[in-house]
């Protein structure tokens, strides 16, 4: 016994011997009341130090597995692991099994055939793939965000270790309000809560609101966020989908549709929108805004990285424009432009839903972690942020023009659509299906996000793809794009 | 004009003055295509250098706010707020009331009315409050969590700070797997899903399940979690209580009534339960565990504070005595032990359920924080955790047995229960209502947590009530449990 012990190098000494006699007893290899090797004995055995042994017989008494006895040694508990009871048996829980399948219901097995991620194409090495669109993490100022915690630890670190509020952090919250109000918004008869990102925020408003039908009736853009579609449709909600125009949303569209029927919300995605890059015009917004408060449907902003404007001037969120009113609920998310790593958004809104959202996120998750609210908020604080959105906005304005000059050589065929942000999105001449297309590049090293998956109904979008460049390589853009285009003619050609 | 312009301290001072500006604008009082004083003159009127000035013009043109003419200056860009379009009218999106309460569904009103901490009694300054069983932060030792993010940092600050897993961080899941193989468990046709705490755990379990009748039905010990109890109602569970002995569940009541209805789970607490405090017995834990594998009912084992056993042997948990039975869910977290503000917690479970538990918590929060998850591994990893339960054992341990004397002296009347973790739980005659109680022992500046929220159904349990001493010094816990004395002997007088 005691010569399969390894060593590793990472971890305190007296910690692996300690979780190597806990195995041992575990398994029963040591049993009750056997005594333990002397310290001197066992550190010969285990080549470690006689004090790292001592020290670990005395973790081991701590933790309740050994005891020792003045004088004569140190001697395995009587543990309590009824495991052995009734192995070898047929009967008895070591034979129950559960089949969990079955108990699933239709909102877990829906959540399973929704996730894309589980469908997703796992890209080989040294594939050139432009399916993130998450941020280039080489542009991460480490040090920043280092000395953001390290600050905030030393203002007040027992605060931060410990229980915080369902509502959020509060000096984030102050200033994310403060932040909100420079963006125009009118912040009276608001409230904020703090979510772990987007998704959280969005999840729980649809899982608030009551459905004026049988089923919720959700208009969005079309095609729009893949995450919105799967919530929606988790909820039960029924979407109808209006196109894009080259300034936003269709807006006679969008009209005819609300004449036509009853619905319970909108989600609009006003600023490089996803999939399409789109920024919705000044004029549009006060348009879309005056069309929904007509016909009374409240509106789902997604703020997505309003912060990656790469040029014209400032334009306000939807919320900004209704003033006092309260029929946008704006959800802001800082994951695309800074770091999806920290799980933080907020939802911006009538009082009187946040009240209620804050009861829903209490009983879900407690609250927000609070280590990263208060990181970014000393983040924002010291400065750093407008200092990385400064540079993140050069390179990935660079990486953009770069992308879109690609395309413009080597996909001719393609209609470029986008605005800024992380992606572009391009829509090729009906004949071109970018799953086939995918198919085609893949084995050529190189992969993409095709676009049907964006779109509402089954079918739409086939001819579509979106390029998500912040990560891939200037070298690998070009070179990624041009085999894309390769294999576009061959499929024209084919 | 700019006469109201205040620096604060802790930030820099370029961003203030952009944002001052930026305020400006929004609220209109700076105009579209108006000049701004030079830099020079803007410099004299703030009262700040002449270089914040610049770098601060600068800042609003890449924000969109100014734009600069070469040898002119700079001027106020078309800001597009339309928030003034229809300030003034009646009419339109800024008059737009939506009434969200009635658009609240049964879901979001029955949170709200479960909320405790909304209903809950605030502690006026100086009062005593033996409310809160979180951790004791002056325990914390900070020096060593700061120590854990740096380490992490360094080796993958990137990785940190970019999307990470559903399933979660995976060197964290990885310790938690061989922690758990440490405490018994047989890991095998199991696998883990990182959570946000406990709670998200459990929620999420109960959205998955799908009822055997028109409503679930659960059993749990009574009185048990509160948190538990309101999970179970807003997912529409019906919940039946069985009593506690001194040793845990009563296991002849639980069989009578498995034999007499369908159930679709039961919850358990079997270490250190919320709120009496007690250890389940290892004959117990193998009575229950044949019991619910010969009825089929599964368990969602929660285990709150396992590591907090003040003496004794080792017991292992529920799902050790199942070998590679799949009937026990575990749910873990090291909050209450640990660091609440770190919101990381796991399941334990059979592979599929995990599988769709990973697709449900990337609908509804992508992922845990990886920072939060990072933390945690390093501090387990550099050993913190192990040294860190000894001295918050020790210090627990005397407070709790400090605490039990106090109760044994000035609460003669009371009936003890707890055997270790932050709190103590006491059933008086039932002549005594402990809501009456509380009303007396406020006014004198004592509270404490009236024990009938713990019981499932209405006027259960209102002679008990938890007492949680690990955040009161030692001096306010005897002067406060006096107090409770004092105003008790008063109510049995009365």
């Amino acid at each position: 016994m005691f010569h399969d012990f390894k060593l590793v190098d990472d971890r305190p000494v007296v910690i692996q011997v300690k979780e190597y006699l806990k195995r041992l007893m575990i398994k029963g290899a040591l049993q009750a009341d056997q005594k333990l090797p002397s310290t001197r004995e066992m550190s010969g055995l285990l080549k470690v130090s006689r004090n790292t042994v001592i020290a670990a017989y005395e973790g081991l008494a701590d933790d309740g597995f050994a005891y020792a006895i003045p004088g004569k040694g140190s001697y395995v508990a009587a543990i309590v692991d009824q495991s052995a009871t009734d192995s070898g048996g047929t009967e008895g829980p070591a034979s129950w099994q559960v089949d969990w399948k079955a108990k699933m219901n239709e909102y877990a097995v829906a959540a399973v055939e929704l996730d894309m991620m589980k469908q997703g194409i796992r890209a080989q090495k040294g594939t050139i793939s432009f399916t993130s669109i998450a941020p280039d993490e080489h542009l991460f100022d480490l040090g920043d965000v280092k000395r953001a915690f390290m600050d905030r630890m030393a203002i007040e670190g027992q605060v931060l270790l410990n229980y915080g509020y369902a509502k959020g952090y509060k000096p984030l919250m102050e200033y994310l309000m403060r932040y909100m109000e420079n963006k125009g918004v009118d912040i009276s008869g608001k409230d904020m809560l703090i979510t772990s990102g987007f998704t959280e925020g969005f999840d729980m408003v649809l899982s608030a609101l009551r459905p004026s039908g049988r089923r919720g009736a959700a208009i969005c853009e079309n095609p729009t966020h893949h995450t919105a579609i799967k919530n929606l449709k988790l909820h039960g909600f029924e979407i109808t989908g209006i196109p894009l125009e080259r300034d936003g949303i269709d807006v006679e569209r969008l009209e005819a549709v609300l004449k036509a029927n009853r619905f319970d919300l909108a989600y609009l995605i006003p600023s490089y929108h996803n999939p399409t890059g789109i920024v919705m015009s000044p004029a549009k917004r006060s348009a879309v805004m005056n069309v929904m408060s007509r016909y009374q449907v409240p509106v789902i902003e997604d703020g997505f990285n309003e912060e990656l404007r790469y040029s014209g001037a400032h334009v306000s969120p939807l919320i900004a424009t209704v003033g006092k009113g309260n029929g946008v609920i704006y959800i802001g998310s800082f994951s695309k432009v800074l770091f999806p790593g920290l799980r933080v958004g907020w939802v911006l809104g009538d009082r009187a839903l946040i009240d209620t959202l804050e009861s829903i996120k209490r009983a879900r998750t407690i609250h927000t972690s609070t280590i990263d609210q208060a990181i970014l908020y000393q983040y924002l604080l010291n400065g750093n942020f407008d200092k990385y959105v400064k540079k993140a906005r050069t390179e990935y304005k660079r990486k953009y023009e770069l992308t879109k000059a690609c395309c413009e050589a080597h996909l001719p065929e393609a209609q470029l659509s986008g605005d800024g942000g992380l992606h572009l999105f391009l829509a090729f001449p009906p004949g071109v299906n970018t799953r086939q297309l995918l198919a085609a590049c893949t084995e050529q090293g190189v992969i993409f996000t095709p676009g049907d998956k964006f779109f509402i109904a089954e079918g739409e979008g086939v001819h579509t793809l979106r390029l998500g460049f912040s990560r891939v390589t200037d070298e690998n853009i070009e070179r990624g794009i041009r085999i894309i285009g390769e294999q576009t003619r061959k499929f024209l050609q084919g």
